[in-house]
């Protein structure tokens, strides 16, 4: 069973191309980090903030894409951690079906705290066990 | 009538967040150059080159979407320059209607050179006038 896990923290570093997010469990203490890039963890923040600039970021574009193709988001799951590197789904409904889109979580998080509520995200128990050492 | 440019040069400085490209008319030697992002100018630099990046970036995410969501993208329209500041329109196809979506040129631009061919890049004679001081 996957676990919904929240965003709890954005760490931004100047001096580092390395950022890091925390997610933490909902209905729990667990919480692990995952590095991330400049360029999403500044867009994550923003979102968070709820900074809007006057023309949509990238991550804005894909939701104006999803608002115009009537693509209904509906969750984010980080299922796989290999190679010190986490893999997620962005899975949306669309013509009734469910698809799952191909994304690294810091993508997938950027578009889900874009929308109110933000989008739940869920961790593989297993993907949750490797990043705590298990 | 809108004229088809296509990306002619990309201009990375180390030292300035504002990088340019230039857009440059396929039937003839009008060309401009558009102010973007070190982001968006990072991504369209990967993409001409064709280096590609085990994980996808945000804008091969979109590519993504497009692929799962079985969008057909068709081109790209740069329909208006307004305070210093250009717009775009990412035009798709999608069950069967065009789909109009709007983006900055930067982003809309690096989808168009992810595919191959690129998609064509239309630039709105009016802007074009306008970009050249007319």
């Amino acid at each position: 069973m996957p676990v919904q896990m929240q965003l709890s923290r954005i760490i931004m570093s100047e001096i580092s191309d390395e950022q890091y997010i925390f997610l933490k469990e909902v209905d729990g203490n667990r919480t692990f980090p995952i590095v991330i890039g400049a360029f999403e963890a500044q867009s994550i923040y923003r979102a968070v903030r709820n900074v809007s600039l006057p023309r949509p970021m990238t991550h804005d574009l894909i939701i104006n894409i999803f608002h115009e193709l009537q693509v209904e988001p509906q969750d984010i799951l980080i299922n796989e951690l290999r190679n010190h590197t986490y893999f997620a789904r962005l899975r949306v409904r669309h013509n009734g079906s469910l698809v799952e889109i191909d994304a690294r979580p810091s993508d997938a998080i950027a578009v889900a705290v874009r929308y109110n509520p933000p989008l739940p995200i869920y961790v593989a128990e297993e993907v949750l066990a490797e990043a705590l050492g298990g």
